[in-house]
C-alpha cells in the first residue's frame, strides 16, 4: 500500500491512519484546526477542496456520517487520498476526485452541498515569489493552479442556500477573503484567529461564511493559541491531536 | 469648576484628572484602550472625533507634544472637555470645538492631520433600537447624529496622505468598518481584538487604517484580554489604568 518515501501516521484523537510523505505532502496543524472548526451537517454533503492527501476529510469522517467528496488536482496526492480512504475503510462515505477544482461542478451538482471545507494554497503567485523547489509542495502552498477567487467561486456554486464555507488561511489575506466572499454571495459570519502564543500576532485564521446569508451578526470567536508558555501545545491543540 | 452631579477622577497611569458625571458622560475602558493603541506622531496634528468629555485626547496628551483638536457635538460634553483642558493646564496643546463632526473642515484644514482617533457611537440607529432614556448617553452610544460612514468620511478628508485613523468599535460592525474604510480611501492595516477573558468571544476591536495606503500586509495584533481568571484586570489593562 505504501509507495517510496511514504509512511503511515496516526491521528490519535480521531483514530485515523494517514499515508504521508515529506517529499509529497504531509498534513499540517492547519488541517487539524480546520477539521475542528465548523459545526458539521448531520446529513447531506460535504466537499473538501484542495484536499491534498485527504487529511481534513478523514478527520471530519469520524464526527459525521455525511457523504464527503474530496477534490485534488495533483495525481500523486489524489492517489494518496484514495489509498487513505481504503486504509481507513471509508469507501462508503468518501469519494476522491482527481481534478481541477474549477471543474468540480462536472462531478458534484451545483447548489447541492451543505458544507465546503478548504485549506487552500496560502501564497500569491507573483513573479517575485520564493517558491519551494519541490513542485508538489509549491503547488500546495502557492496559487499556481488556483486562487482565492477560484476557491470561493466554486464553493459558492456548489453550496445550497444557507450552506457554509469553512476555510483556513493567513491573516494577511483576510481583507481579500472578506471581499471575495461578499462578491461571490457568501456572507462572512464568524472568524477565529489563531495566535502562536500569548503576546504574538495571529498567524492563521479560520473563517466561516453562509451562502446568501445576512451580513449582520459577524462574530470574532475566542482566540486559539498553538503553544503555551512552556513551548508545548496548548490544552486545546492537544485535545485536537491526541483526544481528551 | 464642577457642575451638578460631576466629580473629578484621576487616571493614575497618565497623571490626568478628568471631570466626569454618570448623568452626562464618563469615559470607558474603550477610551483607555484607544488612547494606548496607535503610535503617536511626534509633531503635526491629532484630531479626536466624538471626543465626549475629552478622555482620549487627555490621555494622549501625556505621550506626545503634538497639537490635539477635539470635536464634540453635545454642548454639555464639549463644556466638560473644555474644563478638562483647563484642569490639566493643556490650553497650549489642546483645543475643543463644539460642533457637528461633519463641519470639522470649517475649523481644521483638510489633508492636514497626521492622526485621527475616534471612539464613535457603536449602535446603529434603527426604529427597533432600545436606547438609553438619558439623551446624553443615547447620543454618545447610538448613531443618532452621526454614523460610521460619516466618521470615516470626515477622517479621510482631514487626513494627510499616509495619515492614520485609529478607532475603537464593536466586532459586529467589523465588516462595515472595513468596507467604509476602503470606500473612503483608508487602507485597513492592523486590528487588535479585545476579548473579555480567555475562552470568550471578542467584545471590542481596535483598528488602524492609512489614507491612500497599500492594502497588503494586513496584521492581526496580539490579543488583548480585559480580565484574568481571578476576575481582575489583566496586567496589560492595569498598566494602562494605573501605570507600570
Amino acid at each position: 500500500m505504501l509507495k517510496d518515501g511514504e509512511r503511515i501516521d496516526q491521528l490519535y484523537a480521531e483514530d485515523i491512519q494517514i499515508i504521508q510523505s515529506n517529499d509529497v505532502f504531509s498534513f499540517s496543524i492547519d488541517a487539524v484546526l480546520l477539521a475542528n472548526f465548523p459545526s458539521l451537517p448531520k446529513k447531506g454533503r460535504i466537499v473538501d477542496l484542495c484536499a491534498g492527501n485527504g487529511a481534513v476529510g478523514l478527520f471530519i469522517s469520524r464526527k459525521t456520517a455525511t457523504e464527503i467528496i474530496q477534490i485534488e488536482l495533483q495525481p500523486r496526492l489524489a492517489d494518496m487520498a484514495q489509498r487513505n480512504v481504503q486504509l481507513n475503510h471509508l469507501e462508503e462515505q468518501m469519494q476522491v476526485y482527481e481534478m481541477d477544482l474549477k471543474d468540480t461542478c462536472q462531478k458534484v451538482k451545483p447548489d447541492s452541498v451543505d458544507l465546503v471545507v478548504c485549506n487552500p494554497p496560502y501564497f500569491k503567485e507573483l513573479p517575485t515569489s520564493q517558491k519551494n523547489p519541490n513542485p508538489y509542495l509549491a503547488i500546495a502552498r502557492h496559487e499556481i493552479h488556483t486562487t482565492l477567487h477560484d476557491v470561493i467561486d466554486v464553493s459558492s456554486k456548489l453550496l445550497k442556500t444557507n450552506g457554509r464555507l469553512a476555510m483556513v488561511h493567513r491573516p494577511d489575506r483576510f481583507l481579500e477573503i472578506i471581499e471575495e466572499m461578499k462578491l461571490l454571495r457568501i456572507a462572512p459570519k464568524k472568524v477565529q484567529f489563531v495566535y502562536p502564543r500569548v503576546g504574538k500576532e495571529a498567524n492563521a485564521l479560520l473563517i466561516e461564511g453562509i451562502k446568501d446569508g445576512k451580513t449582520d451578526g459577524f462574530r470574532i470567536l475566542p482566540p486559539l493559541f498553538t503553544y503555551d508558555e512552556t513551548n508545548e501545545y496548548t490544552k486545546e491543540l492537544k485535545e485536537m491531536l491526541y483526544g481528551r
